[in-house]
């Protein structure tokens, strides 16, 4: 049994680990901290557990686990994961801080990178395109949800090299704000329907281009620090008056003539043996993968004016947050990668 | 491996027992059927599943299970069961057909009972009352949200011999009325809030009052068939706008002095060893019980007037309908409880 | 024209006095003010509103305006009110501050009031049950949206003594929080529902006593300032996921023998000539009320029981705060009483 | 007094219709049908309604009303109309009946047309850019509202000849599907998002092309059977979990050289006197336009990239429906064109 620990329990993120891994028959939680609720049982910030245990304080998280999952506002896994690589921990680490090149992340997030060397050690947690990787991995930056879609939407016409560039309209519900969020008050988000961030601000921009961009160099399988080409994504999300859940629609930009068949085939032989990618029959909708760690993927090739669209749906906290860092984790233990994950969901 | 089967598996209740039976280590799924989607994949009739094996044909799942979960409209299951019990299945039904008295049965649902004869035979389903009786049972008569709800609220108070009558309060997300009801347009029902059938004239009023009757009469355990007292309770379903979840408030009018001390001593003692009800600190909460098996239930003495008001929250379709049913199967086939069944809910 | 003004024109109370107020075509809005928006337009602060005036100071309202609407956190009124008043102003006051004797208003909310002597001038501004004493108030103190709904719905029994007492069950969409209240995060309200303040500590159910006292006491009309007999309610409310609506459901303990057709004939009667208050055939539900000024009220029978409960539904936001003060309004000015006041909702 | 009648009035459209011409002042409602609640009162239908007058025939209603507002399925207009101006009424038709060119209609709609040579005399109810045509209009062609959303989007860019396509990412509440539509229950909306007619088959397409090319080939105002230019676009819908509310999130391929200054003052020129037509300063989002006959509407230029987006919003049952048909009517009276119709919103 692996001691496993969870930094930031008490978000929503830190939620879904938390009904993962005690759930997981690999692990053994040793540990969960947050700095609101120290000392206090989990019931008490968390209505859904059953469980009496205290938050710890991060210093006893870190000294008992032997992996460590952060789930942490930006900036502040980098000040704590050179001492816990050191002292032999693992880690994933669910924030951006890992995810870009230290410059890169510097100029879309605005804060020093305090432990840039590090970076060229991290492999880039998205199974699908990384699962190698990622099996001997001592840090692992765990990619976020509109990126996880994004990237898996259009990652077959990338790996062929016919990726020229997208624009992708990304959908989500509010969990992905934040316990904490401003302007996620039910009164003003129900009924509800609106884009932020549009113009090309969204700090998911860079990463998901770089994510394309491996694959445009590398092909699939990628390795997170090899070669990247250049490519332009529009990426402008939108909040919608739900809990969970995102969708991406996205334009591709490509060359070559295409069919209907064509894509399906791609699609179909690039997620083949993929444990956690459907690619449907019909259109994807959030719901089928709530709770899940499950992505639905569909290609429509559009004949009245031959572009291409991708559909990707999610649950925002499972495949989009936490089920990638168990399936990750799954990974560098070698354990089944689908361990304590589901493939289905609830529904209603 | 013992083999199980679903008839009705396109309604709610049926998505629910497929997700959790798919999961359940000590069965195997041999048939499932719906005449709506017979032949039809799985995964065409629930966007959340991914499984493409088809609908098979009511006879099939009868010849093929040795238990059968029959999740069908009310006055189907009288008709099946006699025959399935003669070829030596076992049987848990959670229609109302085997719940009540016949004569009962047939005021209250309008419908002529067709093997009045099977409802000595049958146990009733609410395992924290009739837990010894469930554990031979052939035939299970398995009880509803609402009734469910209410009787665990109030037990505590029946069993002791102090409760005199009710008036509770349901308010229930609208997954209960079934995937084909009308009146459930999302448009009509979000931003929605309406009382239903008030009045006294719910059908699950008589099952309420013969539950908590028999706990009056015979204190707990009770067994199905043994003595009931009489009592009267008010009973006025609200439909709120959500999709799971159930919430009872019950006023309840009770012989001797009372204390919160006192209640929370009583309900404290009474649910001390169960696995799947909650004595809460704090207030109940529906999505607390999200996707779980559990009830939480809280007594509050109420100093200004002398009462005593009592709420319980659980998800309607899985301990007020397929949870419930996985947690009779597994007392039947003598497994642990809670085999397959989660205790801690899906947040946010 | 009459010169009106609002302060607290930030909060959801402030903004449906701006829409009912800005198409009223006997007054004149003058100045609205919010401390956190002062300066700014008020289409920064309100996304509905196509109005580029900025918020003023409240000394500029206070200054400008002949009737003042004060829709502030509780404890702030008693401390400009005296001022206005000396001033030649009108004031109707969406707060707590004047509804209650001082000193119980001290018991229940908790903060000393600064001009208690006010309070012996006060009319309280449900205009159902005060209509005369309205007409020449120079300071209204306006009900909230939880009293009025259980005020209305037991009225007619109180007004013809037969009133015992009542257990009150609120249900509330959570604008009746306000735009600024915590726990009110769409992911956790949202799919949930939970009672809160349960146990009678409610800082509505004396307002509630006092109404339905007055009325046993007096009859109908009642003088806010009359004799008030005794009564106790329960009242536990409840969060409901939808953003507008207040739904009670009441079981009236009463004196003598009733039927369906009593019940009803004197609810026809009690408010035959009322404007805004409907008696319906069916079950009220809130969305009927949206963004009306409008009452549904319904009282039930139940013959198995012998209980009485009535169900009252109205907008908390209209009927139960802005719409309310607006009526009023229109009985201190002459105006006719519905003036600007739809009586109808929007639906779906 | 002009006499307005209403054919379809139990759907939604005919819900906002009845509410919005109720509170007209320039004419009288004399009648309102519906085959499903023909002789039953208004409020057995509609429950926001406190009106006991019947709904009538059709015959009756085409009898009675000078003006006529036929809110019907697609396809039933097209055998009224004739006879309804033979008999010197006029009609604003809120179907797709003569919107396009008879043979365009056949080919989206697979119904033969029944008076394809009025189609020559309909006008395209788009005030913002059929004003004067409108004025003298026998008949007109009331857009839904998709179409209204998308157009008035790309309008401006259109109108100056440099729109050489697009793609449009529609999102719309469930209102939109109507009262009776499947697929639209509660349990399967709420927490639901997802794309449908995918691949460019919604039948709105051609409508959208038409209206650009118009603007394209005529400039401003377009004459609804002058000269159209060909355009093509992409369009997605997505249903998304709301009762109300569209949103258009458009990508304009455009030709030329962009800035976000030139975006906007394009677009400020263009909407300057428009009534209903907000160019905003931030972005849209639909709440801000709940109830109201407004549309919010925003250019963005997108560096990265050089990709321009706009973004409008609305209410789909008010100016993408019967607030549109209301300000058509007004302007075929000589009313001033925004009687009885809000241009602020309800929020929260």
């Amino acid at each position: 049994m692996v001691r496993v620990g969870i930094l930031g329990a008490s978000g929503y993120g830190g939620a879904e680990l938390l009904r993962l891994l005690k759930a997981h028959p690999g692990v053994e939680l040793v540990g969960f901290s947050s700095r609101k609720h120290e000392g206090r049982p989990l019931s008490a910030a968390w209505p859904q557990l059953w469980d009496e245990r205290p938050f710890a304080s991060q210093e006893e998280v870190l000294e008992r686990a032997d992996v460590l999952f952060l789930a942490l506002p930006n900036g502040l896994a980098m000040g704590m994961v050179p001492e816990a690589l050191k002292a032999g921990k693992r880690v994933i680490d669910l924030s951006g801080d890992y995810r870009l090149p230290p410059d890169v992340y510097e100029a879309w997030y605005g804060i020093p990178h305090q432990s840039p060397e590090l970076y060229r050690e991290a492999v880039y947690g998205l199974p699908e395109l990384h699962r190698e990787e990622l099996r001997g991995a001592r840090l692992v930056a765990n990619p976020g949800c509109y990126v996880t879609a994004a990237t898996l939407a259009l990652a077959p016409l990338a790996a062929m090299g016919a990726l020229r560039g997208a624009m992708v309209v990304g959908l989500s519900g509010v969990s992905g704000a934040g316990r904490e969020g401003e302007g996620t008050f039910f009164a003003e988000v129900n009924e509800n329907l609106k884009p932020y961030k549009a113009g090309g601000t969204h700090r998911h921009i860079p990463e998901m281009e770089r994510n394309l961009g491996r694959l445009l160099a590398q092909g699939k399988p990628a390795r997170t620090h090899g070669e990247v080409r250049e490519v332009r994504l529009s990426f402008t999300p939108h909040l919608v008056p739900m809990t969970r859940g995102i969708l991406v629609t996205a334009q591709a930009e490509v060359a070559g003539d295409w069919s209907q068949k064509a894509l399906e085939e791609l699609y179909r032989g690039f997620y083949a043996s993929e444990p956690f990618v459907r690619v449907l029959a019909g259109l994807p909708e959030t719901k089928g993968t709530y709770a899940s760690n499950r992505v639905d993927v569909k290609p429509v090739y559009e004949e009245r004016t031959g572009r291409i669209l991708v559909f990707a749906a999610l649950d925002n906290l499972v495949k989009g947050m936490a089920g990638q860092a168990v399936q990750n984790l799954n990974l560098m233990l070698g354990l089944p990668e689908d361990t304590a994950l589901p493939k289905e969901g609830v529904w209603p």
